[in-house]
């Protein structure tokens, strides 16, 4: 397997297992993360619903999420197409997109459709593997369901 | 990642981003394409949903959809899995299956299933690409959900 | 594609087809499988819904299946993320993982989701082709949905 796509696998697999310090290792040092809507994203509206800059930043959205007391957990599933390389990256950068599915259940009840959408991501090596040096998420509904904003 | 893998996520790029006419462009001049239920599969029946012969048919109905008035957009979203080569074709083909899941998000709505379902296909090397010569999708449901049948 | 992808599809496709005699192949003679909910898992409870020694537990279990009437059929669809191979497998084994998206059709019903969840895997090479020799597939959900209890 391509080291891409195990890049976007283990992605995937720390969010889901709720590794979020592995997740934050996953960004370069100085990378940037966003989370919008494919409304917002489409009209270029730079509303974004997560907004983190740097390791520093996701590692505060990261304790954020960890702190927040919840009734009742809820675990997430990603499934995650194949990573498409974008023509025009430069040589150090990959520039690739993905879609992705995530999946929710809720302790007591059958699980759903959370979210579906499309990644717009940098990826560069960086200490020795792939890193995302950015990484914009953009989902097809126009609310994400819930009150608590998970990364995606 | 193999060329054929990036037939695949590139056709549901097209289609979940409405690049029809870049849709169109996979398929070699005279694909043919079907679209049907696995209930009519199964039992060998010739009915199917949508039938498009050559590229001009794929054209037609791509157009009837760019004309549609819809009230309530709808977005959908192509998960494909590993696209699997069967054995047996020959020097210049390749059959190959895959697996899919199309979500659909309706605005204002919540992201759901729409299909899932396998593709059969025969793909060829024409114009320095891989092109779609054949493809039936075959859903699992017995009926396509909402009223405008979109390609898969 | 790499062999490991393809075993992972091939699995998908016996299930969703209902080839159960192709599914037991891709086992080893001695294989052990196991379905168990993520639940159970975490807290390391040796509980299991689904528990097959051996190639003649899994026929068991096949032919179960096979046996059993249902008023409305359903068909299962699976969906396979990229297998991710785990560091520290021996020479001859592979150690991976894969989420998973099942979803489900009853006749005359839409399609739904019907299971997700992440599988551990050992995979070796035996007469000429990988086959499974583990496979615990762990469900994010507490309960299987519906009364019969297919594998994963």
């Amino acid at each position: 397997m391509s080291e891409l796509v195990e890049l976007y696998a283990e992605y995937g697999d720390c969010l889901d297992e709720g590794d979020l310090e592995r997740w934050v290792d996953l960004f370069t040092e100085d990378a940037s993360y966003r989370l919008t809507s494919r409304e917002n994203h489409d009209l270029g509206l730079p509303l974004a619903l997560v907004r983190c800059e740097g390791r520093a930043g996701l590692r505060d959205r990261a304790m954020a999420i960890g702190r927040t007391a919840v009734f009742r957990p809820r675990r997430m599933r990603h499934l995650i197409g194949a990573p498409r390389v974008v023509a025009g990256a430069d040589d150090d950068t990959i520039a690739s997109r993905a879609t992705f599915a995530v999946f929710e259940t809720i302790e007591g009840e059958e699980t759903r459709v959370f979210l579906t959408g499309r990644s717009f991501d940098r990826v560069v090596r960086e200490g020795g593997r792939l890193r995302f040096r950015e990484r914009v998420c953009v989902f097809d509904a126009s609310l994400v369901p819930g009150s608590i904003v998970y990364p995606l």
